[in-house]
């Protein structure tokens, strides 16, 4: 099948590359759009030595199985059911899990995956393919709320306007009354409901709580100075490398800080279908599979929004 | 009046120490016993460029306002009343506070301070000073449970068999059935509850609770990566410098981390009266106070536990 190829720190596109099997509980999904996150670029760059098909954020037609014909998004982590975190319903933090496209598990840039059935989640009718396929990183924004009770903050503070921040400061002003967007694209500002308000440099003062998008070590060090006392900080990034940081506010101010990954997809695709969180101002282009090297060049440019791949026609 | 004065990163005993004046609604303390803290160390090494008299910990009788006459101890922050932190209960970060010792208040190392009324707390008969004198780093430790919801934890690991280890180890294990202290003094845990393990090198597996206890950012570090996913890090000190970190596994495990400072006296002070923390294994040493460059030399030494001073005569 066709599909893209990350070996050694570069990627390509590949016309001989094997379908992959379903085991037991697995579902076949043939891809039809897929998007292209800060994870994907990273891995191209090389990062944990990344062999493999990329990609985890998509929509796609099932194959075979239950959900035979329709139209899904998938959970990206594919746990073992077995283990005691299996158990508690910490699916999402099995130790033996595989990632789609990211661990064991070959992505979603390619013309089929295969996923556990339980993993995938029917498409509402009327959510287009293209939003459909930002139900992974909506759900991961849909993480927070899941995580940190956000009726109690009056005010919050999302640094970094990218793909990331627009979906977190969306999901965190439905509960948020005033949420500042901090970033340098004003001009992404237009079309963010009322409650979001775009600034282009830090604003004064301190937050109860803050959202760290950036992915950038430096800014988490600002962002500690930016919560208020006995705030919080949630971080949505990681950072490819170990960088010098200084952890004294964490314990001067008594902080809270929450590592914060994949959340509920129900949320997300809820949302889609009703329309109260808006991605299509964040898609940028599409790219055909073939063209996938250069998608993710693109992607890769700074300032850039989302990139998504047409992997097959619907 | 006699006291420890630091300056340049020196300590020296005085003679010649102005008595502190107590302002509107402040009690003064003729100070009887003081505990060395790891801060007052700090400080002692030129950290925040300290130039005063140092000391946090003590017990001492009241020599003026509504506890005329009474032992007391009292908690460190001293919070201005009028702003929103106030307001809201977190005295304890007004941003306008002083901190007794530490910022911008002669602390306990001399023969009288003076602190806010509202800080004092009377010392229930039947404590020693010396035990009083913990009531201080003790209730540091009892700001655990006030921060996390301990119920839920059926094990913990405690990084640190140091003073502040000791403590956090004792006050968990009120609430947390198997608690792990991890130490270099398997000769400290003779005295412990049986509950608390002591071991001399890291356990195996991961833990749903980590508490970080020896101010080492690479103890920090190889913390992160003990906690259980969704787990909880609790952080009870600061080190002096920035250090290389990578909170990677913050975020894929989506870990909470709580920086935890001072705490709340009245569990401190109801523990040492009714004899359910004990203190007395980690008293090492009392000097007097003209020997008060001697004994904060002693309470650097790596493995030192409490040393206090003996401020005046009971």
């Amino acid at each position: 099948m066709h599909g893209l190829w990350i070996e050694s720190g570069a990627v390509r596109f590949r016309a001989d590359l094997p379908a992959p099997e379903a085991r037991d509980g697995e579902t076949r999904v043939r891809v039809v759009r897929a998007g292209v996150c800060a994870t994907d670029l990273a891995l191209a760059r090389g990062y944990m030595d990344f062999r493999g098909v990329p990609g985890h954020e998509f929509v796609g037609i099932a194959l075979d199985g239950p959900l035979a014909g329709e139209r899904v998004v998938g959970e990206i982590n594919a746990a073992c059911g077995r283990c005691s975190a299996c158990a508690n319903g910490n699916e999402r933090h099995c130790p033996d899990r595989t990632v789609l496209g990211i661990l064991g598990r070959p992505g979603a840039f390619a013309e089929e995956l295969a996923l556990p059935t339980r993993n995938l989640h029917r498409v509402p009718e009327g959510v287009s393919d293209e939003r459909a396929a930002f139900a992974e990183p909506l759900a991961a924004a849909f993480e927070i709320p899941a995580q940190v009770d956000l009726e109690r903050f009056g005010r919050a503070l999302v640094i970094g306007d990218g793909r990331l921040g627009l979906l977190c400061a969306q999901v965190i002003a439905r509960h948020v009354p005033a949420v500042h967007l901090l970033g340098r694209h004003p001009e992404r500002a237009g079309w963010l409901p009322p409650e979001i308000r775009h600034v282009s440099a830090m604003p004064e003062g301190r937050f109860p709580l803050v959202v760290e998008a950036t992915g950038k070590p430096h800014v988490f060090q600002e962002a500690l100075g930016r919560v208020e006392p006995r705030g919080t900080l949630v971080l949505k990034t990681t950072s490819e490398a170990a960088a010098p940081l200084d952890l004294a506010p964490l314990v001067v101010d008594e902080l809270t800080v929450v590592g914060s990954r994949c959340g509920p997809f129900e949320p997300a695709l809820a949302a889609l279908a009703d329309g109260s969180i808006q991605v299509d101002p964040l898609l940028q282009e599409v790219y055909a599979l073939e063209d996938g090297p250069r998608a993710l060049e693109h992607a890769a440019r700074p300032g850039t929004l989302k990139i998504q791949l047409e992997v097959t026609r619907p």
